[in-house]
């Protein structure tokens, strides 16, 4: 797995609750759930509720739970991503419904939703139910946002960041706020890590998109240009084809269509680069990371505070 | 569409208000659920809790969002039962999966879910949202556990009940619950409608295992046998195995083990009946459809509570 930097050691707290202390009443869940942090990942969504908690003056171990809960509802969504298409089984990939079969992986998302929300309702009092319920909501609606820009080559970057704000932005700032809120923060301060885990959350998507088209398959687990694949609308896609290079927009609409084989997927890749896209997402990344970090003006200076600074700069590190 | 009868007027009030008033601010959900909706269904969840208001003394007509949320949980779940699995696409069936993909079916189930709980935390306090959710919990439990239970031909009856019980009641217990506890009911109306609902459920359950066998397959639109095509252990089965007759026993291992064909399904139906089981799965549905009216004991006369037994002697009624 991974190394990860965790100057402020809650990575390493919430590895270890999930270890030791973390299980459910259903086998089925458990099992779902281990597989799904053995696959590895950086916990970002539970550091963020623990760095608030802790940003807002309150010892990070009394919210493990609710952090853990933010990871969870991550789990769940990649469960349910992973249900196989019957038009698009031949594009493969997808471990849990291909192991398992379909009707499990939706019972399996549905049981750990259900579960999370039947502990969060039993344990938090409001907002933080409602906070929970409407960021799925979001999630939803923003990979629904995504299904319908599938090969929209002419989508504004408007519309890409409203859905990777719905789609991946929400949890992170569910996360920072829910963590400000149980630790009895001010409303400044829940709205001002509210806003940095929104603004993360978006620097996060195109940090992720950035990667498809520049990481080694091995490094990110999964081919690269595998979004293009997909017919998705990435920031670097959409900010090469906003140069207005018609070789580039070519290649696109004939790939896009349908038209092309897989090694259009590289052409494409590199025609990205070529214009000086992968530059120009750089640019966007650090505009967001840098929103990020001022967000948390309001926060009075912390370990914690360091460390949320210090994620978002990563974010902006090549 | 079937006709309901509808002495309190509450099946027409529902039908009015989600013709009329209920709307999503999503289109997708908003199409998914009308297109549930208009295939039909008795909408007996959210009379359910009309009811229940109604017979604690409240007006019908303040809950029926309340009342449309519970048949929007039933509509998700039927969405997610929707999407096809990989391994038995050739069985068939599924309108939602094969219509739109399993895609938009699991994230238009996860939508509703979502949307719903959003609202229920916003305008109900505990513990409405927390029964709710527990409630999903029981069902997506029931539903694993009827995976386990799938082709187990010596399950238990009391094994089957709990299935039905998790599955199929929680939601009428929860319905009715949340009916009266809405409604400002007393403790001992809150537990007396809950028990009601949930042994209905059971009933209902039942019921609809018995149709499974002896309805026309235009009736209950699906093919007759379809639960043992599927190799549900149904309760006429169960029964029916329970009786110890070797001629049944030994077709339903051929079949159970793959060994069978379609003949074997019709000559499966004809012994459940031809060894008495029909007769001993009504006994069963009139025993809990007594016990449901029973519990209800504790409320006062009332047009609702009439309209509550009446239903439970429509399950009892051939």
């Amino acid at each position: 797995m991974e190394t990860v930097r965790d100057d402020a050691g809650v990575y390493a707290r919430v590895e270890r609750f999930f270890d030791e202390t973390f299980s459910t009443d259903n086998p089925l869940i458990t099992e779902a759930v281990k597989r799904m942090l053995a696959a590895g990942g950086k916990r970002l969504r539970p550091r963020m509720t623990l760095l608030a908690a802790s940003a807002c003056g309150d010892d990070a171990d009394e919210h493990l739970y609710l952090a853990a809960y933010m990871e969870l509802i991550h789990v769940a969504t990649l469960i349910h991503d992973d249900v196989v298409d019957n038009a698009s089984t031949r594009r493969g990939v997808n471990a849990t419904a291909i192991d398992y079969g379909n009707r499990v992986s939706v019972l399996a998302g549905d049981y750990l939703f259900a579960w999370i929300f039947k502990n969060v309702t039993a344990n938090y009092d409001a907002p933080i139910p409602h906070i929970l319920s409407a960021t799925l909501a979001d999630i939803c609606d923003g990979e629904v946002l995504q299904l319908r820009s599938l090969g929209v080559l002419d989508l504004p970057v408007e519309t890409y960041v409203d859905v990777a704000r719905k789609k991946t932005a929400s949890l992170f700032a569910a996360s920072a706020e829910c963590g400000a809120i149980a630790a009895g923060g001010s409303p400044d301060q829940v709205e001002a890590l509210r806003e940095y885990g929104d603004l993360y959350g978006i620097a996060f998507q195109m940090k992720d998109d950035l990667l498809d088209v520049t990481a080694d398959a091995a490094a990110i687990g999964k081919p690269v240009g595998n979004d293009l694949h997909e017919r998705k609308m990435t920031i670097p896609l959409i900010l090469a084809l906003g140069t207005g290079d018609a070789a580039l927009r070519a290649r696109v609409e004939t790939y896009y269509d349908g038209r092309g084989g897989d090694a259009d997927v590289a052409a494409i890749v590199a025609d990205i680069a070529r214009v000086g896209a992968l530059d120009l997402t750089r640019g966007r990344i650090a505009d967001y990371a840098a929103r990020a970090k001022a967000a948390l003006a309001p926060m009075g200076a912390s370990g914690a505070k360091t460390e949320l600074e210090r994620l978002a700069d990563a974010l902006a590190a090549d």
